[in-house]
This record gives C-alpha cells, sequence and structure tokens, in this order.
C-alpha cells in the first residue's frame, strides 16, 4: 500500500486543465532535485528559434504524461482491472520520470557523448540520486521496475504499451502540448475520445472500432508536426551549429586538454571516462547556455564562432541536396569563402513515416477492437493508414552552411 | 462604382470573429426576406438529432463564406487585381447567395420534387424576388452573373473557384463551422495559412508549396467530418424515416388529393407542377415541422406514425449490409412485424473520398505552386494525398427499420 | 434504487465535453416528447437577430444544467454523503427539467398569458403528459419532489440551491453557453475551479474562501452578458414588435373571435380558459413562426404589418427616455407617421445587479467559507462585490417606434 | 522613408496568430543579441514554480507588444493620421524594445542594484550596443525618439499612451500572454473589440462609449491576474529566498571580496561601481542560474543553503501578518530553530487597485468619449469601475520563513 497525499493536489496545466496527484511518493519525486532539473531543458530544443513561444520544459511535458497514464489507470474500462496498486504506481511513475536524462538540445548533445539519454535515464533511477531514494523508500522494488517499465524489459507489456508504443502518453501528450505552445493547430486531436474509446484485450490496450476516425486524426496530427515542427529546416539549422560546435570542442580537447581548462561544465562529457550521475545532472540549459556564452570570448577563431551564432541567432543557410555531387560542390564553395568545410557544412536527412507496422515489437503497434470482438492491427481495418502507409515515404535532405557562402532566400 | 455603406458594419462571428461588410448592395441583400429566411433552415438539417449542439443555420454559415471570398477577394496577393470591382462585388454575392435554394433537410425533401436546390437558387435570383430586385437596382447585370458563378457557367473561372473548387469558401466555412457548432475538433485546419499560402497564377487560385501540409491537413478535416459527422448513421436514420414519410404523403395525394387537404404548406411539392418562387421561399423548417405536427394526427397510420417518430426521435434501427440477400431477409422480418416495407424499410449507401483529382473540371482541383513556380495538381505533390486518393475507398451501406423488429445495439 | 444503463451514454457538448448520462430514467427523460419540443425553442429567443450564431435550443442549455448538477453531487466533496440516492436522482433531474414550461419567445410570450413558464413547468411535471409517466414509473414520488425543487418548495434547501441560487447550475451553464454561441468572450469563467472549491456546510453549498476570485469573475461575466447580450437593444426591439403583435391578436380577437379562425395554434392562448397541456406543449417555436407567416397575410394591416416585421427583420427603432415628456413627444410623432402608437410605441426598461445581497431567500445568496470555517455572505469578504453592491445601478429605459417617423442611427 | 523588408515576414504566435514585420530596421532590431537575449528572461520570473506551465519569455512578450501598437498604428482610426512615419516606426519599436532592460528575476534583482530595468533600457538604447547602432544606422534620431517615448518624455504624449498607459499594448499583451501560458481564464477579454473601438480625440487614445464593457472587462482581467497569479504566495516565497540570497551575496562580498572570486557572472552587480552595458547584458537566465548552481557549494553555508533552496523548490512557508507583534514572535521562532533571522525571515506586501484615476498622468488614464463626443475619464461614466474605485483596498501582507520552524498548510 502507498501512502496518499493527506490532500489530493492539483496543478493547473492548459492541456489538462488539472494535473491530479494523489500519491506521497509521486508528489515527492515531483520535488526531487532530478525532476526540478527538467524545468531547465526545453521540450522542444531549438524549435523556440522558428516558433518562438515553443519555450516550455520537459518538466511540463512529463507531468502532462505522468496525468495522461493516470487517467488510462484510473478511467480506461479493464486497465484498472488488470494491474496491481504497485503496477498503476510504477508506471505512473514511468510516465513522470521517462525523460530524466534528458540533457540540453539532447538530439545534437547525443553526439559527443557515448550513451543516448534513455541510459542516462536508467541511471539516474537505479543510481546514487536523491529520486532513486525515495522511490526505493516507497518500495524497495520500485526504481527497477520503473527502470524496466521504460527500458521495454518489463514482463507486463500493457505498461510499457502505455509510455511508449504508437498510441502512448508520451506522444499524445507532446503532440497536444507542442502544438498549444507552438500555436500551430497541427497536434490536435481528442484525446478525451481515444481515452473513451481504450480497452484491454488480449492482455494489451486496444482501441474500440469506432474510435478507429480519433486515431487517424492522431496519426495525421503526429506526421504533420513533423513535418512543421520538429523538422523545421530552421531548428535543424541550429542543430547543425550545434554539432559542429560540440566537435570543434571535442577536437580541441583531444588536441590539447588545457585549452579548455575554466569550462568546468563541459569536461565531463569531453573526457573518455564515464560520465558520472553527479556531473550529468548539474549539466542543464542555463550550465550549457553560460558555457556557450564564455565559448565566444575562446580564444580558437572556430569555437568562439560558432557559439556567436548560436547565442545571436545567426545560424546556418541551407539547400535541398538533389545529389552527392552537390555536397561536394558546395564544400568547394565553403571552402573558397574561407570556412573550414569540417565544421561549415553539416549534412542530414529527415525522414518520418506517420505509423509503422512493420516495424518494432507487438506493444509497440496500435490495435483494433472490431465490433464482433476481433482484434486487427491499425493499418489492416484503416483505409487512411493503410494507404499512408503503402504510399511513398517522404524524405528530406538537406546540408547546412554560412549564408555568407552563397545566396539563399531561406524561411525567416 | 458600387455604393459604400456610410460605416462599415461587422457582425460578431465565433469562426471569423466578425464579419466585415462594406458594400450596400451586400447589407441590403442579407436584409432580404429570401436571405432571412435561412436563419430557418438548419445548416446540418438532421445532425442535431446526434450532435445536439449542431443548431446552426443556413444563415450563419452563408454569412461565413461571404466573409471567406471577402478575404480572398482583398487580401490574396494577385486576386484583388485579377477582378474587376463588379466580378468582386458579383463573386461576395455569390458567396453569400449560394444556398439560397435550400429548402428544409434539403437532401431528403429533394426526393419529392422535380429540382435540386440549385435549380432554385437559381430562380429565386433571376425570378420575381425581393433579393432580384436589390441586385438589378445595383446594377442591372449582377442577378445573372451571380449566378452564372453559382453554377459554374461565368467565364471567369477564378470566381466559381473560389465558391466552389474543392479547396473553396463553402466548404472551409462549414468544417470550421460545423465542427465548432457540434463541439468535435475534426473539421479544424488552419484557415489563416490558407489565405496567407494563396495566390493566383495561370487565372486560378493555386496553393504556394510551403501551404500543402495545411491543405493535406484540410482534407482529412473533410474526410473526417464525413464519417463522424455528416454520415453518422442517426441522422442517416432520421433521413430515412424523413424519405419514407415523403414517400408516403406523396402517395396519399396521388391517390386522393383531398385526403391532404388542408396541409397547405405541402401542396405545392405534391403536385406535378412547378412549384413558384412564393411557394418554394414559404417552406422552411417552421412550416415544415408545423405540417409534420398536424400530420401526428392525420387519419393514415403509415403518415402519423412517420410524423411522430420525427417529431420525437423515435427513428429506425440500422445494420451492415453484407450482400442483397441482407435485405431480402429483412424485408420478411420488417413485413411480420406488421409494418409495410415500403415505408419501413430503405437502404442507402455512404461514400465519400476525401479529395478526387480524376473527376470534375480543372476549376474544381487542387493547384500547388511549386518553388520554382511550376504548377501541379495537389496529388502529384503530396505523398499523403497520393496515398489516399490510390487507396481503397472507404464505404458504407445501411438498412434502416422499425428497431421493435428486430433488436439491434445501435449507438444512442 | 433507481436502475442504471446497461451502458453508460455520453453525448458530445462544446461546453462539458460531455454529457454523461448513467440512470435510466433521465436517458427516458430526455427521449420525452415534452423534453425533446425543447429542441424547438431558441434559448435566447429573439438575440440571433442580433447575435446570429445565438442558434441554440433550450434543449442543449438544459442538458447542460443536468450535467453540471451531475458533477456537483458526484464530484463536489460532502454533496454526496449529505443527499439519498432518491434526491441525487432528482435534483439532476430537475436541472434537466427546470425549462419543460418554457413557450417560444418567453419574455414577451408570456404578456398574453395568465401564467409564467413555471406555471407550466409543474403543469407539465404533475399533469398528464409523457414525462410525468416517465418519473412516476422509475418512483411514484419523484414528479413531486423535482417539481418542489424547481419550485423552491422543498424542504432540502440544498437542492434548489443547486439550481436556483445565485450560483447555480442554470446561470452557470447559460453563461457559459451563451458566451459560446454568440462568440463573445464575456461569460466565460473558470467552472472546473469553482467546483473544486466548492463545499456543504451548514447544510448549504459554500465556496473556499481560495475560490472567491472565480466567483468575482463569474458576477462579472453575468454583469456583462447582461448589457453586451441579454439586454442588447435589438433584441429587445424585436420584443417590442412581438409584444405588440400579440397585443394586437388579443384585441382583434376580443373584439371579433371568427378574425383568428383558422389560427388554431394561437386560439387557445388566446382564450380567457386555462391553456391545457396539450395545447401548451403543441406551442413551439415553428407553430409560432408558422402562425406568424400566416398572419402576415391577414386583413388586418396592423396585424400583418408587424408580422412581417418579424419575419424580415424590419425591426422598431430606439432612442433613450431622458424624461416622461419624451415620450410624449415621441407619441405624437408616431401618430403624425400614421402608426397607431398603441402597437407602434412601446417603452421598457432594462436593469439588472451583478449580485443582490439584500433579496431574496438566504439559499440563493453566495456564501464564502474562510479559512478558518466561518461562513460569510459573498459581498462581506469580497472587496470587488462589496464595492460593486454599494456602487449605483446601471439602468436603462427606452422607447421602441418605427424606424421611418424619426431618423435614428442606431446600431446595426 | 524607411526601407521595408523585400517580403512582409510574419512569425506564429498564439496570441495573435500571427506578428507581422515589414519594416528592415525592425526585423534587424530582433536579431540584435540585446534583444535575443530576452529568449533567456522569463516574462514572470519565479511564476513558473507556481503555474508549471509560465515558462515564456520576455522576448515572445515583447513581439506581441510590438503586435499590439502596429495595428493600433495601422487599423485604429485617427492613428495613423495624426503620426508621421518617423512616429509610426519609433513608437512601434518602442513597444518591441521596452523591456530590454529586465535582468533575470527583476523584481528581486533590482534589490542588490542602484538601479531599475527602465535604467539600463535607456542605457543600452542611447550607449554602445548592437540595437543602438542598428537603429542609429536606420535614422540618426531614432535611438533617442525611442528612449523618450519608453521614458515618458517625449512631446508627443499619444505614442506614450500606446505603450504605458493604464490601457496600453504592454498590458495588453501580457494579460492575454500569461493567462495563456498559466493556462488560467482570469487574463482573457476582448482586444479585437477594445482595438475596435479605439479612436483618437484631443491628441489622446479614447475609447468609444460602446466599448465600456470591454473595457471593464479588461480592468477585472488585470484585477484576478494580479491576485490570482502575479501575487501569488509561492512566487513571493520564491522572491523572498532570492532577495535573501542576493543581500547574502552582497554582505559576503563587502566583508571578504576574495570569497567570491570565480562567481565573475556576479561580481559586476556586487561592486558599487556602475554595471557597464556589456555586463548587464551578459546577465541573463542562464547565466544567474549557473551561477546559483555554483553558489550551491559556496562554503558559505547561508549562501549554499538559499541557493539549494531555489534550485530545488524547498521554498520558505508564509502567513499572514496581523499586527507588528506578530512578525517579532516569528523572529524568536526562527532563532529559535537556528536560522539567522536578517536572512530567514523577509515580510512584504502586495497591493494592486485594478484601476487609479487619481494617480498618474493624464496620459496614464483611461479616456473615454460618450456619443455626444465628449470625452470623460473611465470611472466617471462606468459604474464598475467607480464603484471599484471607491471600494476598500485590498491589501496582503505576508512574512516568508523556513517551513521547518512552524507547521503551516500552504498552497502546494
Amino acid at each position: 500500500m502507498f501512502e496518499l497525499l493527506a490532500e489530493k493536489k492539483v496543478m493547473r496545466d492548459p492541456i489538462h486543465e488539472y494535473i491530479h496527484i494523489q500519491y506521497k511518493v509521486i508528489w515527492d519525486s515531483i520535488d526531487s532535485p532530478e525532476f526540478q532539473r527538467l524545468r531547465r531543458i526545453h521540450q522542444l530544443g531549438p524549435t523556440f528559434q522558428v516558433y518562438h513561444t515553443a519555450e516550455h520544459s520537459r518538466f511540463s511535458h512529463s507531468l502532462g504524461v505522468y496525468e495522461i497514464v493516470r487517467r488510462m489507470v484510473e478511467e480506461v474500462e479493464g486497465v484498472k482491472e488488470h494491474l496491481s496498486e504497485f503496477e498503476r504506481v510504477a508506471v505512473m511513475l514511468a510516465g513522470l520520470l521517462h525523460d530524466l536524462g534528458h540533457g540540453p538540445f539532447s538530439h545534437a548533445f547525443e553526439l559527443i557523448q557515448n550513451h543516448h539519454h534513455e541510459y542516462y535515464t536508467g541511471q539516474i533511477l537505479l543510481g546514487e540520486s536523491k529520486i532513486h531514494q525515495i522511490l526505493a523508500d516507497a518500495d524497495v522494488n520500485l526504481p527497477k521496475a520503473i527502470a524496466d517499465i521504460i527500458a521495454h524489459r518489463h514482463p507486463n507489456k500493457l505498461l510499457t504499451q502505455m509510455i511508449s508504443g504508437q498510441l502512448d502518453a508520451d506522444r499524445m501528450d507532446y503532440l497536444l502540448r507542442d502544438a498549444y505552445f507552438t500555436g500551430t493547430s497541427y497536434g490536435q486531436f481528442d484525446l478525451e475520445r481515444i481515452l473513451r474509446t481504450l480497452r484491454v484485450a488480449d492482455d494489451k490496450l486496444v482501441v474500440k472500432e469506432s474510435g478507429i476516425h480519433t486515431v487517424e486524426d492522431y496519426i495525421m496530427a503526429r506526421y504533420h508536426m513533423y513535418w512543421q515542427v520538429y523538422y523545421h529546416p530552421v531548428s535543424r539549422s541550429f542543430e547543425a551549429v550545434l554539432t559542429s560546435f560540440f566537435r570543434r570542442m571535442k577536437d580541441l580537447y583531444h588536441n590539447n586538454p588545457i585549452s579548455l581548462a575554466g569550462y568546468d561544465m563541459f569536461t565531463p562529457f569531453l573526457r573518455d571516462d564515464i560520465v558520472s550521475i553527479e556531473d550529468y545532472v548539474a549539466m542543464d540549459e542555463p550550465a550549457f547556455m553560460y558555457g556557450m556564452s564564455m565559448c565566444k570570448k575562446h580564444p580558437d577563431k572556430i569555437l568562439s564562432d560558432l557559439a556567436r551564432r548560436l547565442l545571436t541567432r545567426d545560424l546556418f543557410g541551407y539547400l535541398d541536396i538533389d545529389n552527392e555531387k552537390t555536397i561536394v560542390e558546395m564544400k568547394k564553395k565553403v571552402e573558397a569563402c574561407g570556412f573550414d568545410s569540417e565544421y561549415y557544412l553539416t549534412v542530414d536527412r529527415a525522414k518520418q513515416q506517420p505509423y509503422q507496422p512493420y516495424r518494432g515489437k507487438e506493444s509497440s503497434l496500435i490495435w483494433v477492437m472490431l465490433k464482433d470482438g476481433r482484434i486487427r492491427e491499425l493499418s489492416d481495418v484503416s483505409v487512411i493508414v493503410q494507404a499512408i502507409v503503402k504510399g511513398e515515404d517522404k524524405s528530406d535532405r538537406k546540408m547546412f552552411f554560412p549564408k555568407t557562402c552563397i545566396e539563399v532566400s531561406n524561411e525567416q
């Protein structure tokens, strides 16, 4: 039995009206320093460079994921009955804590690290941390159960499905939240109706047939958010500069560690050692941005120029890549302008399928329960999803380089 | 030169914030009895039987279409330049007046008539009506120009495209409005962005490439509104009963006209003559509903039973049709219960493709202007739309019959 | 024990997302002909003449009141405990059915009747009606209990307070709903937070001190809705013409009943007898509007002119009344134009106080529970409400007359 | 003549749909490092500690103020005519740049400085900065004109009124924006209607009489936002700890500057010299938060404890102050717990009047133009505002102290 709060707490939230908290261990987890740190990490990394109001944090998003899991657990017919109280609390906490290991601008930041953020989430949950202690005090088996759910290792697949399938609390919150905070309408779909049409069957979460349209709408919302927001070329340009910045810093350090003396926030990530939990947790966006503003004054011209670009939004321009030759030619132009193409020319590819029926485990697919009780995979029953899955993939490959090298008329 | 109002008028509207009116002829048209009559016709016919707040009228919708046309004319780059003042006023009025010929519950009502509502729209605009006089007083050529735009006969295809293409002011208003008034989120799309990305090229309205995602979102909004709202089986059940009601009334009249003496609102539509404009305009929902409540007391058992069903929402049940045999069997059951299957068993098919690239005239397609200036049809450039167009059609055939005949567990 | 539905029903609603129905007697009441009739009565009477989208019905509003009562009963701490199941079901039904006795354009319509709509609500609930039968079948004491709650006669004042105090489900729904459907923002307030801060103390509903701001906001919302929407001079002008129309019809009938032969929908209301439930229920807006369109062709010039004005929105103009002399002068002008001032000049006064602490019974006041548990009347603890209550009353007296008599530049 | 952009730029914004930019000097100002820095300052300082989604920046708000000024200048009847192009551009830029001098958590931060943020705004605009250069390049008189408007020194009072009266672009944007990002409904009012009813008369901005209700609504929105959001005791608690943190740091520095060696971001603000523009601009929230995380490890127990409290939201509890004795008693308790009351007990008073008719200059009042053209001050014509102005002031005095000293049951 987990201890309840004397009085149920609520937190106002624009997406869910209120976040409801009843268990003490959940309240205490929110107040842990490792979770409070997520206030200092932007949910969408560099996207606020394009959508200026995308300034929300992983903290808010994590509360939202928790709230959706809580509603699944308490409101979806069959879920409560399928789960023990321990499992219910564990999966709510897994929703809350699934992003614990994120660092600043994770996508680019992970390039200079040996591990992904998922690795650090596990480390923080299971290692020497305040949050570990809070969880273990509530139930000694809790930290591992949560880490297992997040890492897809938990034997009860229903729990994983709630946190990270293709119709999970994580995606549902971020689509709605990112749409709200960017001010676009693309990410909207009918969360209430999805929750109302979820059921448990065959030990998995399924959608009733009458909910198919809402799920199609959700799939399209995802598709549009990817192309309109997440893959916006200006965000990718910021990440291109950031990647070069990291690469340059790492190269400088490897050649001469002394050249980065005093840049204490970065050094744990430049060494080849494993980063300690303490150092990892200390790396938040303020640390990162302050470090970047220090780098602006660094004697290395490339490092300081890249830092200046990031701080003042003097980003790279971009062009679509038709074939490999285009890259070779651009490389020449970049160098002709006096830039080191190692750091001043980067290439990336954005690709996204709104729904992948053939990939991943069963627990990540979306399942539909027909009126007659049969259970089918989504693309088998949705004409729209089937059409999209069979359709040609949209993909987009771009190169990024200083605007002064070649005239381009990019969006803002 | 058309006369302007002394002061620009505005009308508050939940979809467009304000409807802006500057021309006297537009203000006067709104105040005409034929247009005011549209306040007394539900925009979505029987849908308020399912979505209880879908109580908005064709009057509101018509103002909304006008407002979108006005914005196209005044804000879309190139449109103003392509059109004379006469054409601009004519197309705004065409937007305002395009639904003038609608009767109550048009879809079903047209079954007992010899003409569609489009025919009556033309009759009212060109015949002896107050609105005709208002328009002709402003410019003698105006009534015909408006009727031509609405009937796709106008030589300037741009005008028709604004009113009735696949991306026109009519559909854009009704999707947003119907979504708002039903309280669903399906019909939402980003009207602002569509207007911002429209241009004129090759004498037609085109969307800039950067607007493709918004148009895809609009296509999906349409698709979902059809299946979730417009084709909702309970609405179709209401229409099924209504159709039988009309059929019965017509049959009674043909056998014995005296039996409908006193039901003056209906008789003009039961005779084989042409319905006069005056009689047509007099037929609004109050007339219709009052007539129906009179029919509830009619000595003919079938007519009075069908009227009672409509007034108190005692609608038919429904079942999917697998093959023709299902219908034959149901017919037997209906008759075994003592019902005349002529009126107590009806069949309908709902079918909708979100976008039809191969059908209709060039002016009804959606055109995209690529970054390099080339113009392509939407399904050529949108991976999503292409996938949908190639996908299997969703279609849905149902039969409707008294619930007491066979137990069915239909949605409310 | 009241019978539950096999499956909980929900109805989509833009104000409350969903209306939730669990009891069979409630579902059956919604399907009763007397309740379905409310679909055919506009919630805001003539307001759609000004705010063209205010086309929602008393049906939708009644569902909304029911939903708020349901949430009070199920979610507000202390309410469930204070009430028996019978009382809970009764008060939910009282919320649903409180407007049953409304006729078309009630405010004006009541002028030609001997009774207010409250009287008819009681008659329908307690008399020979389908709804009476449904309620009595569920529990023989139910009809009277519901009628008592609505008529403020029920011994348990908590029940009355939920339906008609100054912070009741009725007002809370109509403010939000009318704001939504007119498209204004004035009526908005935070219903969620009000529900969260309600408690039961001293056998009455009280608001926790932390909810005072939300209640102040609600009081202001009411105030603004009155002046911006409910008392809009164009609505009052429609009512002025309507009142004259009724008066003229009544005068004609009294002088010569034969002159209204064939106008069957009106005659029960013109006789001095009591109107039967059946006749009353038959009078809905379609009957009324169809009757009006018949009157447009009536040989009496005044009656037909007033009907025409109502149908085509050729309403009266209006002016503020400074003193009694203004009226006398206007009377002369109206008659000089050839109008009978008996029907072509009317006077009304709009007056509204956002909150009345000194009037009405204890159960209609708003009570606040301080942090220390003491209970105080709202204006004792809210600086804002106190200021408003002490402030000068806003009142507005106007006269209405044909626009052709005197030039006025009224809003639209 | 100011240079226009080749193509009008727009930025998506949830409050205004789009921010529209036409002038090159405005676009360049947005891209200046001093303006980009505002991305790194929270609009509501510590409020995100209570309303977790209040994570928006002064950057977004500044764009919003600019957009409202732009609309005033382009859409309000009379404004365009009253202003030269130079004045129009200057006032739009004043809207954009009015918050340039804000530092992190300004309210508390200003306590350790000798100047308010207004002073720094002037310094940055007129001194050696990139933004100064951009403005001066566009027109040598621009920097001073902008600084004058912001500092209320400009001879054309209309300009000042648009930026900082009691009904100005600044307040209108922040109420709407803060309401949106906190997820509360209190700050909402009808901006569209206010803009529609603004006029210029007597060389000042006035509201037409028909807009009074909207302005009353705006006044109440302000009132509620103050008490529900801006003066929330948890925000004030954060500021209480922050103030103690600053005070402690300053005391340490004055006693022994060496003890803060290495805390470079803070030292310019601890010295008694004037802070240079460069140092000031370098102080953003990342610098501040990183400095705070360094302080967490500082050997001084008080400084490190206060830093820890701020970083992990271990804030002070609070109690209302009844009289001076309460403070004396609390001081004893705090010291009895082993805390230095100099830093662990603070007192503050929140007080706000929704509208002040008697204070400030004429240009800060709200003026109403009656139907007959007379111009009156708002509280002379609004019954509601008059009532509020005459009512008793609401004020709230609290003390803040470590929760461990005395048990308090504060909101979250």
